[in-house]
């Protein structure tokens, strides 16, 4: 159950389809000559996978890789059977049907996956993850690998970076190395293995498939630097109340913050249940009439506060304040984590609005 | 667009309603003669309004407070017209009709909420906050309030604890004698004040309605002590694979956890995307067999890892990650947050599973 009608009390999510094109087509750009699928788990990074796959498929994208099979069933309905749909998490007993059934091709890491897949499977198609040292999913590499899938029809081999967001890291050359090994294994077939960041390290990891997510969402792949991203998520959320505030008074939780000299406060019916972090005060900001405002206070479930002492016209109850958009990335490391995180961490409480691409 | 088949690779939240109906029955009892509301906001601090809410009606639950009109609206339709539901945020502009509609209460915090309510709220009932030293939410406390509300049908004056959780607080004790001032001027009038903490705090902070919420759904109200609550949301997820690791190799994102010994590794198909924060790890810890598993390295979007070295029997892929349940308010603190942040950033990927109450 949920209310689809805009009220004005409520936090709304702007989506820019117009964005995640633009987006995509700069990395595919810069991936030369490789293929460009696109990450679009977790519901396409908490955006809207149901609106945004269709966009990623009209700009050309042909391969789609989902965590989970409930993510992939809902990608092959909204996206029909002309493209291939990766199931990154791979199959569970009693799930081969439903993937063989939806066409969906699990990424096989494990002997009980490929197992599983040679049993059942009947001879569908499969892809291959194998581990390059980031230990986490992938077949451990080893001589014997070629010899264990013998048989399957396998149409993808890949790995994934563990360091990509650092170009210095020396963890990219070696796990490029180990890669050109198992390509040499499996010579003929697609290889994968960079992900946005891996696009920016260069053609050597471009292979023939690539896999960007968090740059299609306008995050930043990089720890630092990368190319102009178009910012894609936008959140406007009202102002409820505005009040005066004198020096030494306390707002919030915990009284946590006392105010220096007077000012005024803004509260803002948005809070940590919408995925506006508890970390993300004090350092994170919003902007109301387009100036910047801190956050004060303890972030609560609901509601928020925000310092518009500076603002050169003071804002009225029902005046919105916005965030994320071009600031995602500030918002990030002020809540002390990555854009992919505060993107995933939206709440079901906005009303989701979408623009662009014929949307 | 949702799959709701449980499917094994799906992480699943069991929510226990029986937890829920005796911790509000607990809190009842602690508040002696007040009534007790219920804070159900945030659909239900991310549990579930429409199976809670009922559950909470049943057990005698008259008076439910909701943040958004929008959750009220769903709370009325689940509740029928025998409650009474309070809007905390308020009511905005173009909104009055719609709260007239549907009985909803607006809780009048500005004077712009007393204006819209009078013009258009035809005599409907409504409830004052009053400021007591929050300074977030409620109409700044003098001796004029009384008349600016004059003429309304306010059937409740209410306030908010800001330093409930730290029993040992003076703003306690200064927020409940600015609220004496505030009941004295609305003699005869329903007043609330208490929160879970402020359950806790005792008789005095009581009046005549309590608006208990993180207790209701397993979560500490204070910051230390407090009494036992059953726990209500129980999480499993799959293992998809266990891996040896050699000392000396890294896992995860950034390689940060590098072994310190030879271990046993298990990947887990739940991430932050489903709220498995990434600060988390290191400190957080989740159960395999009901044995203690640490996660290590860094959590990612759909996947996190745990150290199963001490397992007495070592899990297979298939076997189940235990999360939250008894271990809540420890998941809280090595996260760096509270219980509330942890249900209310609880993500949609789960299959939601009701036990209890005659689900």
């Amino acid at each position: 159950m949920s209310i689809d009608a805009p009220l004005p009390s409520s936090p709304r999510l702007m989506v820019d389809l117009d964005a995640v094109r633009s987006n995509y087509l700069l990395m595919a750009a810069r991936a030369n000559n490789a293929a460009t699928g696109a990450a679009v788990k977790a519901d396409a990074y908490g955006l809207g996978l149901e609106k945004i796959a269709p966009v990623l498929a009209k700009a050309g994208c042909n391969s789609f890789f989902c965590a989970h099979v409930s993510e992939g069933m809902i990608a092959r309905q909204v996206l029909g059977y002309d493209v291939e749909i990766f199931i990154l998490n791979g199959v569970q007993f009693g799930e081969v049907p439903l993937l063989r059934q939806k066409h969906l091709i699990p990424v096989l890491s494990t002997s009980e996956h490929i197992a599983l897949w040679r049993e059942d499977g009947e001879n569908a198609p499969a892809a291959l993850h194998v581990d390059t040292g980031m230990n986490r999913l992938g077949l451990p590499w080893h001589e014997g690998v070629p010899d264990m899938v013998k048989g399957l029809n396998l149409t993808l081999v890949m790995s994934h970076l563990a360091c990509g967001s650092d170009p210095a890291h020396p963890m990219n050359q070696q796990q490029l190395e180990r890669f050109a090994v198992i390509k040499a294994a499996f010579a003929g077939m697609r290889a994968s293995l960079a992900n946005s960041a891996g696009i920016l390290l260069g053609e050597a990891w471009h292979h023939d498939l690539t896999r960007p997510g968090i740059a299609l969402y306008g995050g930043a792949p990089l720890d630092e630097g990368g190319p102009n991203l178009a910012p894609v998520a936008h959140i406007e959320a009202p102002v409820l109340q505005v009040i005066s505030l004198r020096q030494g008074q306390s707002v919030g939780y915990g009284a946590d913050f006392t105010a220096p000299k007077d000012m005024m406060v803004a509260t803002v019916a948005i809070g940590y249940a919408d995925g506006l972090r508890r970390d993300a005060s004090p350092g994170g900001f919003g902007r109301i009439h387009d100036q910047k405002v801190p956050l004060i206070g303890r972030v609560s479930m609901d509601l928020s506060t925000f310092d518009v002492s500076d603002l050169t016209k003071p804002p009225k109850p029902g005046d919105l304040l916005c965030l994320l958009g071009k600031d995602l990335q500030a918002l990030a490391i002020a809540s002390d984590t990555l854009s992919y995180e505060i993107l995933t961490g939206l709440g079901p409480r906005f009303v989701r609005e979408y623009k662009g691409c014929g949307s």
